[in-house]
């Protein structure tokens, strides 16, 4: 376990392609709890691709076209860490334009901070998408935390978020069970291998006495909720999404996702664990409508 | 509709390749509802490709080989039908070699019997998938049944079946929960996009008030618990399987598998329903194990 920043700084890593067909759109969407209820018809638009009303990507699609290049951390000069100490700290995707069914994306990213948070180093990732044309169709802004490698004497960086929630109680409250296997099927749907969601043994070694569910996915189920709620499910109508993981989720729990409508189409959120005494697993967390 | 035997009988439809990769043999598990315990290890085997103790197809994945081809029904010379009339009958498979985690497969099929059931024309199709060597890798033989299709004076062909459960007991008895949103993950699974089994508006032009779960999704249940109460879960110990569709399983429901040991090998199954009085939903049914 090391770090050396002046290596790991501006870090480029190599880019990715993204080939994706309706089969993958309809199974992220799916593997973040869309059309759980099958007789509800609202969200069969983002997992049916014969739809008479239209077929569309869920909007946080995006978020895991990196995850095919996250290996290549391991390989970051100046960095030695132990994979399963590291754990998705936040998450900032904005959407630059609408997302064909099907299409061919490049996405690039790079070590844009390094913050020593004392328990820990706190890695950010700027991360473009771009389409044939070289028009950026996502932007990703991604914190890994890796959990015993804080001191070595880098800045702290900045605490504290304009995104906290509100004093006030939630204006909707929304629950929604995962299935004990969610994180096998999110592990398929988004190329985020990582074994601490799928091994046993693994998750122990990360400290954990099962698998854990991935944050993207339990985000997932709260920007459902979200663009459900105040957005009339119009994937057009979604800007932007951010979040902070504050807990893990294990498969099979139910997230209740509390929103606040703070206007202009702002919607502050958190998401809490029922089977847990309402631990908070995801906060200062928002998402940007038109 | 219409049916004219004499040109139906026979019917070559254009070979498919199947490319399958690690990802779509763990789709189809799951589909099937392996791994719903993240505790139990047993089936990790079929759904993560990293496991330790080895990955496998879980066996019955050819029999979704055919799909990707089933359109070509709707092009049949002298077979006219809606296609919402159509159900899976029977299916019977015989796997003759390991599946490989990943390879690319050819399947050839051809119309090779039609019955006059009187309130319905039943289609037999028999399917063969080879290896690039030509090699057969497995035999399916699908039987489709095209309700209000019947009375066209052909052969009523057989009746009754040597796999009829016995009058004693079921031996094992292993109830499972489908998920309400299974027949939308399976769809993606096994290539089989009719849209009697996504969208409310069809399966209500089928006669059905909801969409139905695919009958090889059941039979793929029904498959993982004869496999793990008698063949230790060894997929090198599978066979083959042969099945009867005798009432629709709808999305959610809990699919109680009846198992009785014949010896040798030979095990009976039925399929019944519990959220419906144990209706029966796969009857003559039978696994043979190595």
């Amino acid at each position: 376990m090391s770090i050396d920043i002046t290596k790991v700084l501006g870090y480029q890593f190599k880019p990715v392609e993204t080939r994706y067909t309706e089969r993958d759109v309809s199974l992220y969407a799916l593997s973040i709890g869309a059309a759980a209820d099958p007789l509800d018809r609202d969200e069969l638009k983002f997992v049916y691709e014969l739809n008479g009303a239209g077929f569309f990507a869920f909007p946080t699609f995006p978020m895991i076209f990196p995850f095919p290049m996250m290996w290549q951390i391991l390989d970051v000069p100046g960095l030695e860490f132990n994979p399963m100490l590291l754990l998705h700290g936040e998450q900032m995707m904005v959407l630059r334009r609408p997302l064909p069914p099907s299409t061919t994306l490049t996405t690039h990213a790079h070590i844009s901070q390094v913050y020593d948070k004392g328990s820990g180093a706190l890695i950010v990732l700027d991360i473009s998408t771009v389409d044939a044309q070289g028009e950026e169709v996502a932007f990703n802004q991604l914190s890994a935390f890796i959990r015993g490698l804080g001191g070595f004497g880098g800045e702290r960086g900045p605490s504290g978020s304009a995104h906290t929630p509100p004093e006030r109680p939630p204006d909707v409250v929304l629950a929604q069970a995962t299935q004990p296997n969610q994180a096998l099927y999110y592990r398929l749907a988004s190329g985020d291998g990582n074994p601490l969601h799928a091994d046993p043994q693994m998750a122990a070694i990360g400290g954990y006495d099962r698998p854990i569910l991935h944050g993207l996915c339990t985000l997932g189920f709260a920007a459902r909720a979200v663009l459900k709620t105040f957005g009339g499910n119009d994937p057009a109508r979604f800007q932007s999404i951010r979040a902070r993981f504050s807990q893990p989720v294990f498969p099979g729990e139910t997230v209740i996702t509390e929103m606040w409508d703070e206007g202009d189409g702002r919607v502050l959120f958190r998401a809490r664990i029922q089977e847990r005494g309402g631990v908070v697993a995801i906060t200062n967390a928002a998402v940007e409508l038109k």
